[in-house]
């Protein structure tokens, strides 16, 4: 109790009400023991934390590879600190997978913590306000790129672990899955799982890698948004050509992907790919109208987005857009160099799938409206598939449901909303699509921590609450 | 005459027989004087070419400063060396003008000889066959950077120079005007041509940076397209969003800039940008047999860019398309990095302008055309003049042309063709607009130099022979 009293509680993010509420209810039971364990080592966990954001963990960048290994090095020397059996470092593509297990209640339920070490790429550093690997304190946040995404959230979940390790073990087994591929959409994850299923065996998957509605209002994810990631290459002449010589007599690359490009999207913001929209469950009333309520209005998503204006498919919100929507991202176009006919140009395209739209066929779509629209024959155009992930659903009636609110009640004052992410965690949809295993997604992140950009940064006090409400998530799972 | 037999010819481009007939008109005259003399010394202009070819001139790389001034010292210094007076460095924006004068013929015209030793970036270092800036001499070529445009030319135009000066001097007067910037729109000769155009003022203008038609075919340029480059920038949310998170509610600079630039051009090639077209020049059908004659087949204008299938506006024929007609030309696409929804997207334009288009005029039919574009409140587009040049064309009756034809004929046993060209220089377009003189554009490269490409290259035999022609042409320029 002093433990909580003596933290620093910043600013911004203050301690509701129901904090302490929920620090009087601390007793001597189990989860008291963990709790009051995670409390008196609160500083370890920012320590810890500071060590993992200080590695530029970047899995897309080939020069960041010895920072992955060093990175998972730390993990596993943690885990094996923490008491975790079975630690080992297994190679990944670029990356490795540590992994963990304690499996020492027999009769209990597995459960499977999965969280991710790699981060996006930092951008330029002019771009930041700190140095985005150094992480700097200040203002009762922790900045740095990957403090949100996911290294603050995967701390909180570890000191839980620590927490119940350290005060006779929780109510039940784990097994730990620390994933350093995740933003390359986890190759050597994925491809383990579909080869040995039954070696991540487990009855339910823990997963804190999401977004609370506002400091004060978990969620509970009911739903991810698939990916499909390709990248449409568009090539012409042999040689880059002089634009004077040949402008206006050659096709263009760079011109014809942008048509491409262009014919998406109709003006309007609908996506234009024929049978793109096939399987889309239509919302029901019901679903609209609950989306409304708990989900953020346009206003405050845009907001978080630092947009004044929200633009996209009519007829929906700017949340619903977001998770039962899809959507078609360019995230990347490239071509040329000045003066001259680029012979090459290229895109990237992050497309977002709901249910029950499958990877393969809106591929297929894809294809077929790109290659009705390659316009002569001058040019040849080509869509190489990076990676791909179907959508997630959570089973609302799965036990582990009803856990994760009794959880976060004495955390957050209030069961955690259930709502959907726009966003894609591939492992945890392939757990679900390939084993049947379900995943309680409770994230600690806020929309504003701008992961992905630069300025990334995560709340102490969400490192702290999350971690009591991964320590009660693992007391209720063990008695469910 | 044992020089000209002594003087390796290169295989591909073999003398052609009016080749020994040009040789065998030399005489006692001051032309065949100053013929001999640069007979005499090629090795010498070679051994200039490749001095000029070593030193990496792009002008359009900060990195490059140095290089560019150790460039002009080195012309500087030739020019003093070859006897021409007032030899002055004058600084530029990125690269200096030298300049230097002989104007010791009271009476005679004044001819003004331009020509450039900035180059192209040479691009990946892996798409050339040799070092591009480490000439090699093979097969009969000089393979550089810049071998061809406009290096080589230029090494012609001042092996003629030097030619007459060592004999007596030209029977005209000379100005000599080498650009370091023309690669960038040569805006610091620009500005000191519209400041002080009697500074640079002469009867004619003679530039070597055109093509022949083949090795054995010149060709006197009769126009030259203008030119107009511009940026298009679109920006929109103030920092790179996450695709998951924001895909599908945020109006997405990069999907904004396909669809402007996808819809500069209709699906057939047309440009579809109205008030684009104000002023170009019908073709009277007379000129057009004379280009269906004279200019290059449409197999092989597409041939030199090693190109299989044209495309672009119906109803013309490849060497109209890049000579009587505009181009739009997408230079340069760029935006974002992997996985996220990029907060600003950038397009490079170079439009090329055909007699009458006026590029202010273009310029604001192309800002009303992408205004009228803009889809919606989340982005902001802008588009930035970078350089405009008017396009140019020769007055015929300016009796410089007929100097040229019987300059040539000796050198390569036909008069030149007269035939457009697609490429721009700025510079001979600001002299016509401001100062009212003509130019002679008489170049000897070739289609396949492979200019702003990798693998440059320039024959050996047109240097020597473009020496000729050159040295030919100020006797004939004197005796108009």
């Amino acid at each position: 109790m002093d433990a909580v009293r003596a933290s620093a509680v910043p600013s911004f993010e203050a301690a509701s009400p129901a904090r302490s509420r929920a620090a009087q209810r601390l007793g001597p039971d189990p989860t008291a023991a963990a709790l009051r364990h995670a409390h008196a080592h609160r500083r370890h966990t920012l320590a810890l934390l500071c060590d993992l954001l200080r590695r530029p963990t970047v899995s897309s960048s080939p020069a960041h590879r010895s920072d992955l290994h060093n990175c998972a090095g730390l993990l596993a020397a943690h885990l094996r600190r923490i008491g975790l059996d079975a630690v080992a470092v297994r190679p990944g593509r670029v990356a490795p997978v540590v992994t963990g297990a304690w499996l020492r209640r027999p009769g209990a339920p597995i459960v499977l913590v999965y969280g991710h070490y790699d981060v996006q790429p930092a951008g330029p550093r002019s771009a930041w306000a700190t140095e985005p690997f150094r992480p700097t304190v200040h203002g009762g946040y922790v900045h740095a790129r990957g403090a949100s995404d996911d290294k603050g959230q995967l701390a909180a979940q570890l000191a839980a672990v620590e927490a119940w390790l350290a005060t006779g073990g929780p109510p039940v087994n784990l097994r730990i899955v620390l994933d350093g591929e995740e933003e390359i959409g986890s190759p050597a994850l994925r491809h383990a799982l579909r080869r040995d299923p039954a070696e991540l065996r487990a009855d339910l998957a823990v997963v804190s890698d999401t977004r609370m509605r506002d400091p004060y209002t978990p969620v509970l994810v009911t739903g991810l948004r698939g990916s499909l990631a390709v990248r449409l290459d568009v090539t012409g002449p042999a040689t880059d050509l002089h634009a004077g010589a040949y402008g206006g007599a050659v096709a263009e690359p760079a011109q014809v992907l942008s048509a491409l490009v262009a014919s998406l999207h109709h003006p309007d913001g609908r996506i234009a790919v024929d049978g793109f929209h096939d399987g889309v469950r239509p919302l029901c009333p019901a679903t609209r109208a609950r989306l409304a309520r708990d989900g953020p209005t346009d206003r405050r998503l845009l907001a978080t987005a630092r947009v004044r204006y929200g633009y996209g498919e009519p007829g929906y919100s700017a949340f619903e857009r977001t998770t039962v929507r899809p959507a078609v991202v360019v995230t990347a176009l490239r071509a040329g160099a000045r003066s001259a006919i680029p012979r090459r140009a290229g895109a990237e395209l992050s497309i977002r799938l709901v249910p029950d739209q499958r990877p393969a066929a809106v591929l297929r779509a894809l294809r077929a409206h790109l290659e009705r629209r390659i316009p002569h024959a001058g040019v040849r155009a080509r869509l190489t598939l990076l990676a791909a992930c179907p959508p997630y659903t959570l089973d609302l009636r799965d036990p582990g449901v009803a856990a994760a609110c009794r959880a976060a009640v004495p955390v957050f004052g209030r069961p955690p909303l259930l709502l959907p992410s726009g966003g894609s965690v591939p492992f945890v949809s392939d757990l679900a699509a390939l084993t049947g295993t379900q995943t309680l997604l409770l994230g600690f992140g806020l929309p504003e921590d701008r992961i992905h950009a630069p300025d990334e940064r995560f709340a102490i006090a969400r490192l702290h609450r999350g971690t009591d409400a991964c320590v009660r998530l693992y007391g209720e799972l063990g008695a469910r």
